[in-house]
Order: C-alpha cells, then sequence, then structure tokens
C-alpha cells in the first residue's frame, strides 16, 4: 500500500503533476526547451516576489547550496548555522577549500539579528549563509529581522538555504536583499525529488565575476550565461521530465491555488500540527520561531516511535523520526506542498487512535 | 505531434519506462530506497562486467566527469580530446584549479595506442581521461587497444566519458582496468535525462583518499561510503523517480532483452545508417573508429538541413545537426538506447522521401 508522505521531504505529489513525469521528451537544444524553462522562470519570479535572474539545477538544493557559497566567496563566508543542514553548508566550504567560519546556536534555537550583526560588524566576512527553515530542529529564522541587518552591509552576498521552506512560506527577495535563495523540488514546490532553483541577484552575478575557480555543473555564472546569453538553455542535458511537472505544478500554484493562498495554507496547517503537538507533547523549537512546514515534536511521553510509523504505515501514512542527534528524542510531522488540512487532521486522528491519545 | 528522436540524446524512450517516472514517491531514507539502488547496482555491474563499485547521482554526465577528475587527480590529468566533449573534460579541470595538459586530435580522428603511451612515458601524469564515444563526430575511440597501454603504468587511474555508448556498446570495465566509466541516463540506458552514473575502481578510492579538496556533491568518495558504510544510501535526496525507470529498465536489458542482444543490435543500427551514408552523403568519421550509437554525416550534397529536419518532423522524426564548428558542415542521426531496426528503416526511407534520393 503506497503511505502518504508526511515527511520532510520527498513529499506526497499529486497525480496529475506525477503523471507529467512520463510525458515523451524533447530534444534540449531546441526552442521548445528554451520556452519551457523561460516558462518556469517568469513564475518562480512571482512566487519569490523578484526581478532578478532565476537559476534551475539538476541536482538536489545541496548542489546549488555548494554552487552558491563557492561561486561567490571572494574573501571569507560566514555560516550561520542553527542544525544539520546549516552544517553540511560549512562542510560545503570546507571541502572546496573555501574560508569560512561557523557559527553556532543550540539546536532548537534561532539566530538574533543582534547576533547577526556582531558577526558582520568584524569586516572579515564577504558571503553570509543561513537555514531559513532548519528541517533538522523545526525552527524557522526571522530572516526579515536579520535582512535588516545584512541590508547594512553592502559588500555581504547573502545566501539563504530555504530548500525546506520557500514556495511553502512567503520570502520577498528583493525587498529582503537576498542575493541567493535556494530552494529543491521535492519540498513546498510539490515535486518529485531530483530538480533544485535558486535566485540570483545582479549583485551576486558581479562577485562571481571576480571568483577564479568555481567549478563548472555548479558555476552559477555559467548557469547564468545559458539562459541569458543562449535563450534559456542549460549547460548540459537537464532532467526535462522534472522541467514538464514544474512548469505544470508553477502555473497551477501562481494561477489556480494562488501563491498567497498557498502561504496562508501552510500557516493553517502549521498551527493545527503546533496545537496538537502542544496538546499531547511539547513542541521541540523556540516558540518564537516555528516553523511553518515542518514541526518537530519531543518525544515527552516516551512512545516506541517504530511502533507508531508501523501502525501509521498500515493505515497508509509516513511521518519523520528525529534527524541525527535528536533521533530518538523527537519526531517530525511535515506539513507542506499539496497536502491538505484535511488529510493532516486525517492523519493526527490516527495518530490519536493509535496511541489512545484524548 | 511527438516526434521520436534520433538525436544523440535525449533518446526516444519506452512508455512503459516513461510510466515509471510516474510512480508514487517513497522516503529516500528508508529500507526500500536502499533496496531500489542495490538492485540498480547489482544489474550494472553486470552490464559492465565489473565487481568494483558503481555510483549513482543525480544529474547529467557532466557532473560525474567533472567528480572523476577532481577526485582522483593528486599530480597532473591528461586529457585526451577528439571532441567536443573531450574539450569539456579540460575545461573541468581548468575551472577546478587542477594540473591538466589537454591532447588533441582532429575532429573525425581517434587515439593511437602509440600516441597515448607517448605522453605516459614521461612520466608527469597520474590520471588520464579518454571520450570513449564522441557525441560531436562520431568517432569511437579503440578503448581495447588503449587500455593495453594504460595497463603499463600503474599509477595511472583512467577515467572513460562512455555516456553516449556504454549499455549499447560492450565495455569490458575490469578486463580493460578502467577506474572510472560514466555514462548518463539519456543516452544508450534509454530512460530521460536527469541521472548519470559510474564505476568506480578500489584503486581509485585509494586515490580519492589522498585528494584533499574533492567538493561535496561530487566527490565519489562520498557518493562511495554512503553505499558501502550506510546500506546503499545516497548523500542528499536522489531523484527517486529516475531510479524506479532505472531498476525496471536495467530488469528488461538484463533479464529480457539481454546484454549481448543489446550490443549486438547496436551493431546491426550502426551498420545500416552508415552503408545508406556512405550511399547518399560521405561518412565524417575515419572509418576504422565509427562510432556504435551515432553517425555523423557529412553534408556533400549541400541539402538544406532545416528543410530536412522540418519535413521530418511533420512525418514524427527529429534528427540532429552538426555540433559545434561541424555544425553546417554536417548532420547526425543516433541509433541508441531502445531504437528498433524498423523504425530506424523507417527513418532512413522518409529521408530518402523527403530529399527525392534513389
Amino acid at each position: 500500500m503506497h503511505k502518504k508522505l508526511f515527511i520532510p521531504g520527498p513529499v506526497e505529489v499529486r497525480q496529475e503533476v506525477l503523471s507529467q513525469m512520463a510525458l515523451p521528451l524533447i530534444g534540449h537544444r531546441g526552442k521548445d526547451a528554451s520556452q519551457l524553462q523561460e516558462n518556469i522562470i517568469n513564475n518562480f519570479k512571482k512566487i519569490f516576489y523578484t526581478n532578478e535572474q532565476i537559476l534551475l539545477s539538476t541536482s538536489s538544493g545541496s548542489g546549488l547550496m555548494e554552487g552558491a557559497i563557492r561561486s561567490c566567496t571572494l574573501k571569507k563566508a560566514a555560516v550561520f548555522s542553527i542544525g544539520a543542514f546549516g552544517d553540511r553548508w560549512y562542510e560545503m566550504a570546507i571541502s572546496n577549500n573555501i574560508v569560512a567560519d561557523k557559527f553556532e546556536k543550540q539546536w532548537g534555537e534561532a539566530f538574533t539579528k543582534e547576533e547577526i550583526e556582531r558577526v558582520l560588524e568584524t569586516g572579515e566576512y564577504d558571503l553570509i549563509t543561513i537555514t531559513h527553515n532548519e528541517t533538522s530542529t523545526g525552527v524557522m529564522n526571522p530572516i526579515e529581522e536579520i535582512a535588516e541587518v545584512i541590508g547594512k552591509y553592502p559588500d555581504i552576498i547573502f545566501c539563504v538555504d530555504a530548500v525546506s521552506s520557500a514556495v511553502g512560506s512567503k520570502i520577498e527577495v528583493d525587498k529582503l536583499g537576498i542575493d541567493i535563495l535556494i530552494t529543491s523540488s521535492q519540498k513546498c514546490i510539490g515535486l518529485p525529488p531530483g530538480m533544485s532553483v535558486c535566485t540570483f541577484s545582479t549583485k551576486a552575478i558581479k562577485r562571481a565575476e571576480k571568483v577564479t575557480y568555481r567549478g563548472k555543473y555548479f558555476d552559477l555564472l555559467s548557469l547564468y550565461k545559458y539562459i541569458k546569453d543562449k535563450n534559456y538553455q542549460y549547460p548540459s542535458t537537464p532532467s526535462i521530465s522534472h522541467m514538464y511537472a514544474l512548469d505544470y505544478q508553477l502555473n497551477y500554484i501562481v494561477n489556480e491555488e494562488g501563491i498567497e493562498n498557498r502561504f496562508g495554507r501552510h500557516k493553517v496547517m502549521a498551527k493545527i500540527t503546533e496545537e496538537w503537538a502542544d496538546k499531547y507533547f511539547e513542541l521541540f523549537a523556540d516558540k518564537k520561531y516555528l516553523s511553518n512546514t515542518v514541526t518537530t515534536i519531543k518525544n515527552v511521553r516516551n512512545i516506541d516511535f517504530s511502533y507508531l510509523n508501523n501502525e501509521l504505515g498500515k493505515r497508509g501514512f509516513q511521518i519523520s523520526n528525529g534527524y541525527g542527534i535528536l533521533k530518538d528524542k523527537t519526531f517530525r510531522i511535515a506539513h507542506m506542498a499539496d497536502c491538505t488540512i484535511e488529510s493532516l487532521n486525517d492523519l493526527l486522528e490516527n495518530i490519536n487512535d493509535i496511541l489512545k491519545l484524548n
């Protein structure tokens, strides 16, 4: 039996979107392929509230995260980590011989703008990376407050990992001065995994032009030039199947569901899950910074998580255990992409029934 | 109207394979995902005649080419180029600050083992890259002869770009001493683009362990460790849809069509196309080194290629123009993956009819 996915990616994908993945292929150097990429880019500009460039990558979001820090760090990067995926960005820097410092918070906490400012004041850094929504802890950093501070430092390239929040959360890229915002297909977009996307500001383009060893596949400048100079082409052969599905889904999000409605639905789903978690368990994350898309729940009842997920499996649902060091202490329910309030309530009722809560 | 693709990738994909791309998703950290990757790897071992490791990558083949030269060059790489894709490997080295020399042949020619040996004799190099099948020219390097020479130099990591030949051509990886053989989904495998695969020898693993800055997404050692130490897992979220289709297709190739039959069919298709090209046009490549999978044809009749491909389009076919510097002088017919002899003959008859040949 298929299990409906309430894990923080891959998410449950609508049947109409899945069907697009099975369409016959076209050549990737023709006008049809250019048109396809252009349509996708234009819709992303609306969703991200940006007039800057949009880049697609046939890879997971990790690839573009690596590409961002590598393409745009000239001096030194400041990596702000609040969990496993923040740590990953630091590993990417180190493995690419990029000078970087990591600043950490305890898992479950967010960064304040004061903490960010203290680091930037040193004048040592020319790029920062920050996780918008930390999938391991269910914490959402206060990106708007943080953006205010970063705005004071015009030399900083501002990179945001919004892999598990963008397209489910309103992030006004140009207004916030974000230079590179990254997300991937298998989270709030509601597609199968295999493709990722980022914004790329004029400021970031100018910076990348000064960086010598940007590599090739994840060289953001090369992706940009194929769009700009070669009429919306891609440097190698892209996943055309994902592009079909992405085009279909973005049209749905922009023209049928509506962007603001989508963000609103994510807020409602987060609230339902938080209230449930608060009633029967405890929330792991600082309540001021709860994620819109994934709720991390402290297992204060000491339930047997494997038993719960197995029983849920028999009923056609799947949730997620804790991540990394939180594996046995927490579990996670994702409420993102095209998940409906009805199906979320259905899941929670089934958990109550299995655990005999109420 | 859909056009049957006779271009050198993306290829025409069978409907049964396309349908696999539309299956509902599973979590990428579960046992089912491990089992899926393990099955795929075991079938690739048969197709590549190897007992060494197999790595999958959610990217085009270019990604793994970059990963190979970056993960395994300690001293200096020798890049043997016979066309556009050989040149690309050199660009990858340079953009990653890897010391490399490029050795070139005129487009249309292959390397001899003597030429390779003269370079290796210098003792300057610890890795070589060579294109098995150059998609731009339709030349297939004599990989078995070249392998004999390389076998004399035990410090050389032997990397082969077989993107447009492997799975359509017999390449006995272990017997030839190939350390890293790379191919991607949208060529002879017969899948949509978006996934690539390589072999990874014990010798290459040992070399990679000595290289410091291998990057992250295309660090072959990291891909290897997730398979070896984490029970056939993948470092980030892979394209599960491609893995479904790949598993299905490799089972078909190994258990239904038969590996040797597949290689045999590719030989027959190449012969048909070459005889046709020889009769009505001229072959671009040196006749001793003609490709099994793509035929590059000199436009000695000065036909209007755009007209031909447009007319073919109306009849449901698509072939390819020349690549790069050969754009206007040649055109290309690919005969790979699940293309049948019948449909190839159908294509050639339609070309004859449009151009009033015979």
